[in-house]
């Protein structure tokens, strides 16, 4: 603890106000006046401690690295792309569904062209007539609620089966999956959205400024409808705020993020993530409490960088080269959810589109019909839950519940962090950290340990 | 890369602007204007960061948490205190240094009186006869100069025998050689201090204002030299600035602290870096390079954090506790070092009582005689390594001068970073992440390693 200093760097060492005593420096008077010390709290302002951040970033780097010196030692390099990996059949297939299910969007869109035919000669019925909606008119609009619905089902379930009995390999499935899920959202948008605006056009009712400029029997167009299909949006409007421009230097630095970012996850998931997930299923077999402590905690950081980089790679870089193509305008896919207080704030925050999605077209219209928002939003989570659970549980046909326990599971988690939201200072300090930990330390790993164990698990016992 | 969003916390859900259109929910404008995303370039004000400030807060929990684990089931519990550890020759010779060395210091005071009275009497014969200095006077002046030199050398070398020779205890030797030290330095700032004050006396030259409630002879009192003795300061003043008075919970506040702190690391010490100093000279042993390094980079985050926990207890809790009971003024015993964009800025900020005697005592006096910076900083250096060596070599019985170079090594890595410090923005992150890293992360666990390798080969040699 004994320590040095050296003398410094400005020519002039001595400082002015000594200059009277040039020659007796042994007599420089060093202690001029009281003042506190630069941590006590006597002090007015705090010192930055921006130094500390550089030291916690050169330590995670010194502490991982360590890691990877052992894990190069254990297991050498694990990473090598053989094409054989696919199964041949895993790929038609896929290619099959990913071309199959976007032609649901343009029955949805006859569907409509229809209702919108309806609409025109109703109005222009009630014009001469102007008599009340006739009952033949309700009968017709259940119709098509009916066929928006089966070919909704259609869209999602056919994808499904074809997933779960015969796409092998869990990533090709993963990826159809959630196209399905996707291209599903959208058709419920579409048909819920035009819905409503039929029967506000019906009823002469004002819609919102921003569809002014596409009134609505005129939105039913198959231009519009393939635009809606590559919007980075699940949420269906007839006219979308457009950005001024394509931007080729934009796209191109999105579009390189998103393929770097993707190399990056390839990458860790195959070296470190999968090797440390096999070592643990001896751990779960046995049920050795201590040992799936130990390996969750050495799963717990890979997994959050590998969801930082998925996260960034996919709602800011992706979602944001494929808005610059489409001149979509409102890029706000993400809000500043690592700051959340709450499990509810992040909910809110790091996905936009699906929570645009869950307000527009499930908690306000329950709300509207009365419901409170507790239930309202309880029934969100379910739906959600559902869709989590289809999205993990079929491609790696193990659909064991993890993910919807998961999901709903964090509806208490919600209210108890919800207080710390509303108090500010160090409450919000402690509800960032509950997210971080209940929700990247524990959770992901924790969900990605089972389904891993389930999908070893039912792997050895087909051989 | 799936997700969900939850319905929010307000219970009026739907913006008011749109609630024009109450009854209709699915046609909510959701996107209703253009905006870019959070983190693009695009937008004008970046977000806050703050949640990946807790994020690594629990990385580093985690990750350390992960280490207390493997360490617990390796090794148990470590900790034990049996008083037979320390011989008990070892701690009558300590108390006999610790009470000895001061006794120099009131030699110094004698050395004083008498060159304080020649001073008066000098002064009065000046004055009555106007000649200038005598010879007889300078003779005396150098006499008095050999008694002081004497004195200290003997403070120091007597201290530092015994600690080498027949202190085993690496622990007690340090504390012995540490009090030597800071007691020798004072000796010379007193020595020095009252040269410089006697020929301004003589010749009427003036001193800094502060000194002027005490002027030149009346400051050598026995009660003037025992503040001098206990404040938390190596430079020596006739006058401090004082604080107003003693504040009975500020010092048990910081005292609590330092007890604290040193029972932490203690515990740190003895459960984590002992046991991967001991497996760490088998590589040192084998020269297996990976090995050392692996070492090496196990043991950067533990001393790393023993050092930050050192230097609170030392230079924030036990100098402030001094301090309020000294009523000491200047409580300046260290500014932000931590942000130090160079290692010349972090030895300028981190020690401030060492760093001001090198500067009152060697480099002002040197660059008077007109040194220029750089040898002038260079002698510092020397210097401080010497003493660096003797506080670690001497108590460990191992001269083998890492210490010494590990110090003067610095010089040209100081005049590397030197640019980066009047650089701004990145290339001060640069600059104290170069620092953090050669200093924390490196340099300080590879000098433990040297020191605790060749301290182990000697005890194994003697047996």
């Amino acid at each position: 603890m004994e320590g040095e200093a050296t003398a410094k760097a400005d020519p002039p060492p001595l400082p002015t106000k000594h200059s009277i005593i040039p020659k007796y420096k042994h007599t420089l008077a060093i202690h001029s006046k009281a003042r506190p010390s630069c941590l006590s709290h006597d002090r007015e302002t705090t010192p930055s401690f921006i130094g500390f951040r550089n030291l916690m970033v050169l330590v995670l780097i010194a502490g991982n690295l360590r890691l990877v010196v052992e894990n190069y030692m254990k297991y050498g390099v694990l990473i090598g792309f053989s094409p054989g990996s696919f199964r041949p059949g895993d790929v038609r297939l896929g290619l099959l569904c990913y071309l199959t299910v976007p032609c649901h969007l343009y029955i949805a869109y006859l569907i409509e062209l229809t209702a919108a035919a309806q609409a025109r000669s109703a109005q222009a019925t009630q014009k001469k007539t102007d008599e009340s909606k006739p009952v033949k008119l309700r009968v017709r609009w259940r119709l098509i609620a009916f066929a928006h619905a089966l070919n909704a089902t259609l869209c999602l379930s056919i994808s499904s089966a074809a997933v779960y009995w015969n796409i092998d390999h869990p990533l090709i499935g993963t990826l159809c999956e959630t196209h399905a899920v996707i291209v599903w959202l959208k058709l419920l948008s579409y048909a819920f959205t035009n819905r409503d605006l039929r029967d506000s056009f019906l009823e002469n009712h004002p819609v919102p400024a921003v569809y002014a400029a596409c009134p609505y029997p005129e939105n039913i167009t198959l231009g519009n409808l393939t635009y809606f299909w590559w919007a980075p949006t699940l949420v269906y409007q007839p006219v979308y705020p457009r950005s001024p421009s394509f931007r080729m230097s934009f796209f191109l630095k999105r579009f390189g993020e998103m393929i770097g970012l993707s190399v990056a996850i390839w990458f860790l998931t195959q070296q470190y993530a999968v090797p440390t997930l096999r070592n643990s299923v001896i751990a779960m077999d046995r049920l050795n409490l201590a040992h799936i402590l130990e390996r969750l905690m050495k799963l717990s950081t890979i997994s959050t960088v590998v969801w930082l980089c998925g996260f960034f790679a996919v709602f800011q870089s992706g979602l944001n080269a494929l808005a610059e193509v489409m001149r979509f305008g409102d890029r706000e896919f993400y809000s500043d959810w690592w700051n959340s207080a709450s499990l509810g704030g992040y909910w809110r925050t790091w996905n936009r589109p699906v929570y645009q999605f869950m307000k527009r077209h499930i908690y306000a219209p329950l709300r509207g019909r009365g419901w409170r928002h507790g239930p309202a939003s309880t029934m969100v989570f379910l739906f959600s839950a559902v869709l989590h659970e289809m999205l993990v549980g079929l491609p790696t046909k193990n659909v064991i519940g993890i993910a919807f326990v998961g999901m709903m599971a964090q509806l208490p988690l919600i209210a108890v962090t919800l207080p710390l939201e509303k108090m500010h200072g160090s409450a919000q300090t402690v509800g960032n950290m509950i997210f971080w930990t209940s929700f990247c330390l524990i959770g992901q790993p924790f969900a990605a340990l089972c389904y891993f164990f389930a999908y070893s698990l039912r792997n050895q016992g087909a051989r």
